[in-house]
């Protein structure tokens, strides 16, 4: 049964990975849960109810992309962004604070006023505060929504990485006053610190007295080695609420995912799925497939026979090496739908051997491999 | 049943229009039918599943596009060009003559060896003979099969367009002897002879005297008003074999379409719906809108409610106009797939008017809408 309040239980251990369930009004969650990116109000290249057919439960939008395009008006006027796109399933929405950083012509950021930007698509001139962020996030409907921080690049300068995150804590609060206990809704906080174990656990501390439904790791997989990236993950999930949901943003591989859910972590998002279909780019269980590559041009095998999703595992290699090369858009679309179904598939095997203690042997099995 | 042979028959007719079926070992074809154009081996923005649930029984193809990219050893390979894009249904294959003039740099002409041209991918050389076009298409394994001809550009040189319809009549015999009556395939002639009367009569009679399994009308819909095209259908559809199907090749909009099936014809392919899909074009029985216009930006209602195709009718035309402004593929896939499903319903709704003698007024309720 749904749920009218955003809940969150652990269901099963193994060591410190765990499999647990979101319960919200627009639907339950299995975690360690994948969510693909609909940046645009659109995950690229693939049907709404085909997401649900690879049993896809969330995915995430982007405030910022969202904010300059279409504009929040527009969705608020659609009924918000589930009616806007056409999605009945949950939606988790950034606040806006990663793209500010990596893709607008950032202006200033004023601790007090917020982030003063230009748009990448137009230069237009655009305010986000961590109210303002909020207010966006609650008025296109959003389940899980972020607070606005801020989003150092990977540097090891540490009074840089220091002044950052408090700024970040003091925008954490203010987005916590604006979302005001939101029914149904849930506000996770986003640890920064770089790869700084004492900073980590300070940004830590400071967001649980703050208080969050959930809390998510940022600044990782920015730069870093894998190894770099588990080291963080190992000392900081340790500190984190157990009974509360752990998101590890922007991450990752299959491989990432794989290690990251060892260490503790409930939630993901990436655009590597969506990205590498258009890109040619196929995951499988024994590793990435570049399909542009000449040697699939006489292959005759689907690239994973056992899939049996909208006829996936009827099309060669060979054909889509075609697709691909005639710059056609089903080369996007099927390799797209593979790959989500493959970041699904991998979730659910990930659930499964937790559940059956199985966990290490699957680990170890794909770890080096997907 | 599926017939071990090709077959037409005519079920019902209204004055000059006609309803009829195609046998074919691959499916049967409800005449006046549709085909969408699936250029490279794909029907640009569709899963050849969404394809049958349109109700779409049978697609064109290119010989001049496949023999170029993949290439024929390639479909060859996967057992054809059904086994290789996926599409177990009936496919036509156009013999390359068309492209040759439009698309590629044409060298020569020479009416003994055939046509030597240069690929508008990359410039390499290529001969197409009448052989090598009737072999390719029987090798890529296509149901229908056109003879190559020399398709002259709209002119009023009459001398010149003579000239090229011989040599299409000898072209067209070469065609017929080396298709050598393929069991359960068919081969169309194609009349040529541009607006004169006489030269199409001339080239029609000369084919009609090689017999083939249907007859197509070529070099119309080139930059000609719509009452020339309907003034040559007119004349020269009483003319061809009651029996056999009728096809106009490379039309048209759905107006063109209902004035060609009044006087006589039975098929039709055009890029119309897939590529006004790509651009932003939606066809309707109010006539066409272009979904790019400020004015959708605000209008919260769907292309057409009645569509319920996969939930087509659950996105807003605010949305849709929100993907193309945002270059999302999903706007190709949408506006495609609505695109084919009107010109399937236009086909369906045309047949049943004929056989339930509304016809004239289906006719004149449309002609000048969409």
């Amino acid at each position: 049964m749904l749920s009218n309040k955003f809940q969150f239980n652990v269901l099963n251990e193994y060591e410190n990975a765990r499999v647990g369930q979101i319960i919200s009004p627009r639907g339950k969650i299995d975690t360690p849960t994948f969510m693909p990116v609909g940046t645009q109000a659109t995950v690229k290249s693939v049907f709404p109810n085909d997401l649900i057919d690879c049993n896809v439960q969330i995915i995430l939008s982007n405030t910022y992309h969202l904010m300059i395009r279409p504009g929040v008006e527009r969705i608020k006027k659609a009924g918000g962004l589930h009616n806007f796109m056409n999605w009945s399933l949950p939606i988790l929405t950034d606040s806006g604070g990663f793209q500010i950083m990596s893709l607008s012509k950032l202006n200033k950021i004023d601790e007090k006023k917020g982030a003063i930007f230009r748009s990448h698509l137009d230069g237009k001139e655009f305010l986000l505060s961590p109210e303002k962020s909020i207010k966006i996030q609650k008025e296109i409907d959003s389940d899980i929504l972020m607070v606005l921080d801020e989003c150092p690049k990977l540097t090891s300068d540490k009074e840089k990485l220091s002044k950052s995150l408090n700024l970040s804590i003091n925008w954490a609060k203010r987005s916590k006053i604006e979302f005001n206990e939101l029914k149904g809704k849930a506000l996770f906080g986003i640890v920064q610190g770089g790869l700084y174990k004492d900073l980590r656990i300070e940004s830590l501390e400071k967001l649980k007295e703050i208080d969050f439904d959930g809390y998510a790791l940022g600044g990782l997989a920015v730069g870093e080695t894998q190894q770099q990236m588990f080291k963080v993950l190992e000392l900081i999930t340790q500190l984190m609420p157990k009974y509360k949901p752990r998101y590890l943003m922007g991450v990752g591989t299959p491989s990432d995912i794989l290690g990251a859910v060892k260490r503790g972590i409930d939630m993901f998002d990436c655009v590597m799925p969506t990205r590498s279909g258009r890109t040619g780019l196929a995951f499988t269980w024994n590793g990435r497939l570049n399909l542009r590559n000449a040697k699939y041009k006489k292959d005759q095998n689907p690239i994973d026979e056992k899939i049996n999703l909208k006829n996936l595992n009827q099309y060669s290699k060979s054909y889509i090496n075609h697709l691909i090369n005639s710059n056609e858009i089903l080369a996007s679309m099927l390799l797209t739908l593979h790959n989500i179904n493959f970041y699904q598939d991998l979730m659910k095997n990930i659930r499964q051997s937790i559940k059956n203690g199985s966990f290490n042997e699957f680990y170890n099995r794909y770890i080096h491999i997907i």
